[in-house]
């Protein structure tokens, strides 16, 4: 017999060579259906792996990462099989699952796969996915797997490389591949199946080597599941933020002003202005003060704060003066310069907590290849500030920092989210800076908040940074995506490096604790995800321009001046499309730009004094006074623009 | 008879050898008084130098500044024959005017001059000056010349190195000085004499050499401008803006950071947004839109401005990446950043002009002596704007910009300025770029808008760039001391090299002509003058706090909330001091602050819910309402603050 531990604890004992599925069989046989994959200590199984020790056991379904990898991982030889029977000859290489999906890089000597040929893969795979093969993995050796693909370069090249271990072939069906295991029980269960698209890629990824095509794939255990992502993938691509951005005027890139690095057009910059404003503005309630530092600092600097130690080599390199022999780093982040400031005068525990805060832009180098849009850039300005204050006081602020991202998300419209707090391991405390006694304070701190403010929260035991605890805040966007947005982060270092002090009420000298915080993360990824969260219809309080005057004809040209200006009156944004075009044209263009209020004026509007209003999405507001068109405004933008 | 041109251009004609106080004495008895140094021909003579040639003679009094140069430099060999005389065996080297009164460098020998010395020499000159000596310049012959000082090493290497040519001696009283001229008429002129300080000074500036003593001092024609000059000198040590900025808690430096690089402190970093905000609310009223761009550019991007190729050497060297091979710089400006924005759309003559705007931060080296608090750093934030336009529009956006720049000086307290327009040298056209249509647009424009603006202007001929013509603020501060504020420039330069264009109503391609402007010139730069200017009062819509509540005890803490309440309810930003301290202490650091009203309460106060106001300075308001008190600061407000 031996004893099997399971996630919940619990431990069970079972014969020796019992598989994952009997185990799940064990426990019922809903699960049983459901298990695709499993892992033993920690390593993939197959879930007809024979158990032969006693060990950890967790059995994975669709539902878990873990479980997806094995379906698709198991995709990726029901594709190959499929290339292999359509296309003879056709060499195969590598193919993993990935983040969406699998796909299989194949030699296919002269012939060309284009997406002409997608159908029929796809109905090869579907053919071979109803066969319900199983996947079974067995033991080879070295000479054997060598002969086998004696024919097959890339695969000869794999085996030889492979340290001498055991080597594994799957087989399924008539197919065979070398492989590693974790597989789904069979093929039966891969009910939907689609090509995405080919592309290029070079054997192991160095382009000295031969061109390869890579064919990608997704699949999934219900047709609906399928429908469902592909609609999803459209919709993420009507709402890529670098398209979005693109037909909004809200940023630009320049190749001769570098990758990596956005330029702000007015919509974009004012759009980033508003949600400074708005951060602002809650920030001086809770007492943050603006502070202003430089974009450099010297590289000493970022010696103390342990950041040159850590990053300098694979960062900007650092600046030299053409005399002096200085030597500086673009600021990589605002803290060490903050600490500076904090130690420009000296404190008593009655001036704490002192919150600086500011919109300060910092360089981090990016290898070109990983600049995304403005969710991987060079450059970017992060919403910072840094609290520092007593261990006391910490379950106070972390509570205030909360209420502030709950206000933030309350306000931008993110309703989903759950909060993660990372915890040290208590097995290794050796790993960690500071004194248990701080540690247990911040723990009990961030948790306390974290319950109090009722927020959904998950615990992640050992996941916290060497210098302190944190809690992060995981966002769902409107298409299901996760985000990691707002960050509240306890530290123990930095006071120490900049040997921050004040003096407590026994007039004896302390530490202050620091938190870091930044509930935008950064303007620029934070306006990204939003502007595909929101499709570019952003909360009426924040849209560049809120509404757009049409004129039917120049005639109206003056009552259209005048309505703008009776709008401005109101704090409405307003603009006014004075062009000799058709209404028609005028209305389509300004839905383009997603402007939420059209409001079109002509002889009879004005004539009764009144404006013709039509919101963005095609619903008419029908003819009614600039003023009651100004109530209307009002209350959409305080129905998420709320009092913090 | 020789013919003697006057600076106002009339022609006279005299005998040969007529000196330049006969011109004067012919002209009228007191302008003979006043004139105390000439120039001839462009160079400098004495007044009684014989005139044997036709030529141009200006005449100068004290009120020009080569008149006070004259003075200055003659009071050098005054200071110098009463150091010989006091100081037996001390040798002289050499002795200029100075931009504020003159110096002499004087090899001591083993004797040292102290403050406690200074009346005594003071003493010396003013009997010196009082004898009425003439200043005579003869000719010499080299080896008189080294004959006369072969005591005298100092000397004696300066007239070896002196080119054969006329060397001359300036004689006055009994003492003689090697000297090239440009003296006053006579010794008695002098009526004020000051000796300001001593320091260390290397013989030729070089510290292998001996070290000398620098014996610094000013003179005046009479005594009440010596006194003051000596307020002033007073007052400007007051008003240090380094000085001012520590106590007013504005900025601080950080060795760590850098030096030159400013760190504002929340005080500091308000005062900089609300002057921001209130440019930025001016200049979207004149249809500017505010832009963000980055820190670092590629170093490409500063071959095609050509600011490479000028100030390369000289900058903040190139940031190279870990990985390829790329190469940028901090940005010394933001107008290339600016073109790209232009340059990433397509406009026609309709949509001109663009107005971009940035508070841009750029960064250009100086040398760590040359650094000066604020006012010469580093790194620094422009309030900076490019329009863009075609050649018809410049004179309106010169009005425009003439009027934004009126604004900013009007509201900020500066009432003393001039402004000087820079145009092109008609003689040497080749000189500068662009066509010679454009360029007389432009200085049409600029002169016309000058003049219709109704501005105090001078006009310098040939001060023009390369690029452009411009006009420049020149101001005024309390002190009378002049600051450059405000600059005006256009620029045909970088419209080429960035190849900007735009579709006329040809509908062929044009270049736009671009106008750099900024009325700030530099935040950092700005605030300095200001805090010098004001001496740290600000006007009232401007400074960090505008009131401090002060409690007579510790009882009154909670109408003092309430009291700062409805303050914050009337915008009014308002502080209060709780601490246990008594009235007197706190009334006392609350002037130190400058903060602009006191806020006194107690049992009175409560009981008949007023409050005591007290201006900083001292003047009593009285016990009135809060909303009496807020109408006070409303209207003071307003004052200054004038709608744009």
């Amino acid at each position: 017999m031996i004893q099997i531990t399971l996630p919940d604890g619990s431990i069970k004992a079972f014969e020796e060579n019992v598989t994952p599925m009997d185990v799940a069989k064990s426990i019922s046989e809903g699960l049983a259906r459901n298990v695709i994959s499993a892992s033993f200590n920690g390593s993939t199984v197959e879930t007809v792996t024979p158990l032969t020790t006693d060990g950890s056991l967790v059995l994975y379904t669709w539902n878990n990462d873990e479980g997806k990898k094995a379906f698709w991982h198991s995709s990726a030889h029901v594709l190959a099989q499929a290339l292999e029977e359509l296309y003879p000859g056709a060499k195969l290489t590598i193919g993993p699952a990935i983040e969406n999906g699998f796909y299989y890089d194949v030699d296919f000597g002269d012939h060309i796969v284009s997406d002409k040929d997608f159908k029929t893969i796809e109905n090869k795979m579907l053919e071979i996915a109803r066969g319900k093969h199983d996947f079974n993995l067995r033991a080879i050796s070295k000479a054997e797997a060598l002969e086998t693909y004696k024919n097959n370069p890339y695969k000869t090249e794999l085996i030889e490389n492979l340290e001498d271990g055991t080597i594994t072939f799957c087989d399924h069906s008539t197919f065979t591949d070398l492989c590693r295991g974790g597989h789904i029980p069979n093929t039966g269960i891969i009910k939907a199946v689609k090509v995405l698209s080919v592309a290029g890629a070079y054997w192991r990824g160095d382009e000295k080597n031969k061109q390869l095509t890579r064919v990608y794939g997704i699949s999934f255990p219900k047709q609906k599941e399928l429908t469902e992502y592909l609609h999803l993938l459209e919709e993420a691509k009507k709402r890529d933020h670098r398209k979005l951005g693109k037909e909004l005027e809200l940023f630009t890139f320049s190749s001769k002003v570098g990758q990596g690095l956005p330029l702000w057009l007015p919509k974009g910059a004012a759009l980033r202005e508003r949600l400074e404003d708005f951060l602002k503005k809650a920030q001086k309630k809770q007492g943050y003060e603006m502070v202003v530092t430089p974009h450099i600092g010297q590289k000493e600097l970022y010696v103390t704060s342990g950041h040159y130690a850590k990053y300098g080599e694979d960062s900007f390199q650092p600046i030299k003066t053409p005399k002096e022999g200085e030597e500086f780093l673009l600021k990589p982040m605002n803290c060490p310069h903050h600490c500076e400031i904090y130690n420009s005068a000296q404190w008593s525990y009655k001036d704490l907590p002192k919150r600086f805060a500011e919109f300060g832009t910092v360089y981090r180098y990016e290898q070109s290849g990983e600049l995304h849009g403005l969710t991987r850039v060079r450059g970017f300005t992060q919403d910072d500030a840094h609290i520092f204050c007593t261990p006391d006081q910490l379950d106070e602020e972390f509570k205030k920092v909360i209420d502030l991202v709950l206000y933030v998300f309350g306000s931008l419209g993110f309703e989903n989210f759950t909060a993660q707090v990372s915890l040290r391991d208590p097995d290794n405390p050796e790993k960690y800076i500071g004194s248990d006694e701080n540690w247990e304070k911040a723990e009990k701190a961030i948790l306390n908040a974290t319950i109090e403010k009722g927020l959904d929260y998950v615990v992640e035991t050992g996941e916290a940074a060497f210098y302190g605890p944190k809690l992060d805040f995981m966002v769902k966007d409107a298409l299901g995506r996760q985000w990691q947005l707002g960050t509240i982060q306890v530290d123990y270092n930095l006071p120490e490096r900049f040997e921050l002090t004040y003096k407590g009420s026994d007039n004896e000298m302390h530490r202050p604790v620091m938190i870091h915080r930044a509930p935008f993360g950064s303007m620029e990824r934070f306006i990204a995800i939003l502007l595909e969260h929101t499709g570019g219809n952003f909360p009426l309080w924040l849209m560049p321009d809120q509404a757009i005057i049409l004129s039917i004809s120049e005639k109206y040209e003056k009552y259209a001046e005048k309505v703008l200006n009776v709008l401005e009156n109101h704090e409405i944004r307003a603009l006014v499309d004075h062009r000799n075009e058709t209404i028609g044209k005028k209305i389509r263009e300004a839905e383009m730009k997603k402007i939420p209020y059209m409001i079109i004026i002509g002889e009879n509007e004005e004539q009764e004094n009144k404006i013709s209003v039509r919101q963005h999405g095609g619903e008419d507001l029908g003819s009614i006074s600039i003023e009651e068109f100004a109530k209307i405004v009002e209350a959409e933008t305080n129905k998420t623009l709320k009092q913090f």
